[in-house]
Order: C-alpha cells, then structure tokens, then sequence
C-alpha cells in the first residue's frame, strides 16, 4: 500500500493540526497507510489542546516528497501555504473550507470544501458518512478547532453547523463548551512569554493579482500586550518583506473578549488596505472595527480591492 | 431568495446535462431558486436520452451575468470550458469528477469533486446525504450519465461506486442496464446524420504549461465512419486552430465496440503527443490503442509531456 502524508497549512494553528491528526484516524480505520504531520512549530493554543487530551504532536517535516509520492491535504489548498515541495508529490484529496486559489492538479481528486467555520466540521460529516466512530480523544481535538476558528461561534465564519457539530463532539468528549473553550482561547490569546517572531506566528501569504501579501493575526485579551512591543514586531515585519518580497504585510491584533481588531500595515501597497476599509494608517497602525476573520472579513476584501 | 443558475460545460454531454437537471432538483427540494440551463447544443446522446424520459432540454444561454450573480457549476472547472463570463458572477458550488485547473475564488465555496467515473454518482450520494428521494425520471438521467462517461462500465475511469451508482439507479428508473446502455451509447455514436462540426462537438480546451490546446472526442462503432470525412474534419480543425490560436488540436475517435481509439492531431505541438505515446503521426493520424478516456488516458499524459 502506498504511504500518505497529511498535513495542514504552514505556521500551523489548532484546526491544521486537530484536522490533520483526525483525517488520519479516518483513513486508518478504513485501512489506509496514513501519517499525520505538521508543516511548523505548535503554537501555545494548540500546545494546550494536545496536553490537555494527551496527544503527541504530529512529526515536523520541512518536505514530503522525500518520504512519499502521494499526499492529502487539510485546512488549505494554496500551494505558497503548503509543504514546500508540494509541486513534486501528487494531491490525491483536499478537504478545506477556504477559497481555492493557486490549486492545479494533472488528475482528478477526492476535493471536499465547505464554507463552514471549521475544517473538522466537514471531518465530522465524513466520519458520519464511512460509518466510522468519533474516539473521545479525536471528538476533543475536533471540538478545540471549532472552539479556535470560530472564536467560541462570535466569528462571522460560524455556521449553524459548526455550533451543531460541536454540540454533538463536546458530548462524546465529555467536556463543557464554555468553559472548556474559554481555557483553550487564553491559553492561545496569553502574549507575555511570546517572542516577537511568535506573535506573528500565524501568517498566511496571498497572491493578489500579482502581488504577494502576507496576513498575520493574532488574538489577545488586551491589544495593548502587543502594541506596546509595536517598534520590533514592526522591524521584524520589515524584514520578513525585504526577505519574500511582499507588497503588503498586514497584522490583524484581535481583541477576543470585545471582537474588535487593530490592524498594523508595512509595504507599498498600504493604500489597497485603507481603500478597502476606508480608514487611513497612522504610523501604520488603524483600527478595525468587527474584523475578526481574516478568511471572511479580510481576505475576499483585499483581493477585491488589488483586483480594482 | 437569490437565484442561481447552474450548469455543465460547453460542448455538453450527457453527465453535463443530466448534472445539471439533477442537482436543480436536488437544491429545489431544499427549497432553492435554481435552474439548469446548458451553455451549447445537444449531442445525438442527450437528445436521445431526454427524449426517451420525456424530459425537457435545459435552456440554452451564452452568458450568465446579466441574469444572476450566483452560479453552480457541474461537471468541470475550468474557466475556458464555462460560461464565457464566469469571472463575472460568483461560483458558489462546484461538483465534478475532473482535475481542478484554471479555478480559483476570492470566497470559500461548495466544492466536491471525487475520483469517479461520472458526475451523477457524486451527485447521488448528494441525495442520500442530504435525505432526498431520486425520482424515477431523474433516476433514468442519472443512470444515463453514469453510462455514458463509463462507455457502459468499459473506460478505466469507472469505478465499484459508479458501477453500484448505476444498479441502484436502474432499479429506481426500472430500466434494463445493457439493453437501455447499449440502445443510448449507439444513439450518439450513430455519425451517419452528422455534420462536420458536429463530429468535433465534444471539443475541451485545455491550458498545458502555457500552451492552449483543444481535445475533440467521439464515439463511433466504427472509426471509418469518420475516417472517410478526415479531408473535411481536418479542414476544420484547421480553421478552429487559427480563430483560437491553438498550439495543438487533437481529435480522438473511440470505437465503443473494441474500446480503442485513432487520433488525428493538427498544430505545432503534435510531437508532444506523440512522445508521450511513442507514437509516429502519419498524415496527421495515429492509433492509440486501448485509449477510450479523455480525462485518464489523455489529458493527464498531454500536461505531463507539455511539462517536461
């Protein structure tokens, strides 16, 4: 039998790894050579999560196509996101639910995206479907990726299905939502032992009609834990420009208590950001006010806006 | 409620349409504003096949923006083998069988695509998962898709899923598969009342490392049928080559008796056809024994041989 990998974005969060480590269980029970690895570093939320239902990380690896031929991905599908080697090996099935940029196959695949909150929302449905059991282990991590995603269901990413979904994983995981939940986000939104390179930990980079954009967000209990390290967070965003050549580097600093955010913009295409929102960068700082997602409230926006 | 209009690809076939009128039905139920409508004339095939469930043809339309802002697409994916204003309008769902090529989106979407044989078997797991009933006329179309992409269970694209798709489906239409199939399949392949250009009607274009190149199939039960109008096909092969500035057309002729194919191949580019075949093109035509599938014997074998 031929070996897979699965794997979810680059700069993994709790959805990523929990998708990544569920996917896997899925196909081994219907008896496939399947290994769950991760693209980067954990970061503190997911670390929490693994601890807290004891599950050993998935192995780190920097490429795949020196391990295996055939690879499935979750929770995203563009290739400057993927493993950097992505191109050598072939996507044999994607389940998502971001937009589909960047993608190409030379054959047909198993591609599952739903515009839900979360990635294992759409695992949950497929485990229903092959008839195989939710485990009280894997029903946790897929509850603390709904839980991640949708910001405890405030994002405007979270469908009632995600809310259902977490209801029926939080019973089989015997665990309380609320309370739970709240434990899990601060955990992540705790800023004091981070580095700076850890506060923007989760980015994603875009291409934006020809422009490369990279978008990092984090959430926090006070935006102010991160702004008042704003000079090297800043220095070390310029560098990161001068390093991939980006147009834009947009920090979106998420208050999860308020569901408001600060945004912090660097590189020669500020601009397409303050047209897109209407607001103006003072020292490359402005507020968002509502953003929470950057799936639903920042990218669509930015790539409607690079598109004028 | 937004209407949606949702539809296969130009140069339709019998998956494309039978899609389309199925996953209407299938979203009606859930109490959608839908309609299928197609983007081309109907083969001999399909004519045959909505005839004999008395079905009416979907409506026939160029373009799709100046109706709706949303849109549905079956059976492919590829922008050049849609609407020719698809980028105008939102995709908000897609199922299909094929690769994903020249496809991308600025929002999270509804996308299925499975490594079947035919669209229709996707689709009826649709109706199952979503626990609404196929009724007999749409269970005939179905059915007829299913045999029409798999050659009645003879292309290496089928699979045990469609093949199971089919029996449960003919049940449900109470149609005899082999004698039903093989009354169908000799219906499109009868060439004897058709023009040149419908010969070349079951045309896709594809983008193959920056190359566009067109690829024309027809079934037949006999190959000279087509074969003794070659002087006139290729004429017009030529003519399309020029108005699309194509790098290569290649024409393949299916015999549904014997399961193999002939090629005829025009345009700057037919020796990446005939490397990747180890073949020799004389008087622009080759056999191509035991090829019967475009999308698994064809498409991906041209892209690996353009990329190299």
């Amino acid at each position: 039998m031929t070996k897979t990998l699965v794997f979810g974005h680059k700069n993994p969060d709790t959805d990523t790894i929990c998708s990544a480590i569920s996917y896997a269980e899925l196909k081994k029970a219907q008896g496939a050579d399947i290994e769950a690895v991760r693209l980067g570093e954990l970061n503190s939320e997911t670390a929490f999560v693994l601890d807290y239902f004891q599950v050993t990380a998935p192995r780190l690896v920097q490429t795949v196509a020196n391990e295996v031929s055939e690879v499935a991905l979750v929770d995203h599908n563009e290739h400057q996101q993927s493993a950097d080697d992505i191109k050598d090996v072939t996507v044999v099935s994607v389940v998502d639910h971001h937009r589909i940029a960047n993608f190409e196959t030379a054959d047909p695949l198993y591609y599952r995206a739903e515009p839900v909150g979360c990635t294992t929302t759409i695992l949950l449905k497929m485990f229903r479907e092959n008839e195989v059991e939710v485990s009280k282990t894997i029903a946790g991590l897929m509850l603390s990726a709904i839980i991640s995603d949708t910001l405890l269901f405030q994002s405007p990413t979270c469908t009632k299905e995600d809310k259902l979904a977490a209801e029926k994983l939080a019973l089989i995981a015997d665990v309380d939502i609320q309370t739970y939940g709240m434990e899990m986000l601060k955990a992540g939104a705790d800023v004091s032992k981070k580095t700076v390179a850890e506060l923007l930990l989760d980015a994603k980079e875009f291409n934006m009609n020809d422009h490369k954009v990279e978008i990092a967000q984090i959430n926090v209990v006070d935006v102010n834990d991160v702004l008042s390290r704003r000079a090297e967070v800043e220095a070390l965003m310029t560098s990161i420009i001068a390093e991939k050549e980006l147009d834009l580097y947009l920090f979106v600093i998420t208050n999860i208590l308020t569901n408001d955010s600060v945004g912090i913009a660097i590189g020669d295409k500020t601009d397409v950001v303050e047209q897109a929102y209407g607001i103006k960068f003072i020292n490359n700082q402005a507020p968002l006010q509502g953003v929470v997602s950057r799936k639903k409230q920042v990218v669509p926006i930015l790539t409607e806006s690079f598109d004028k």
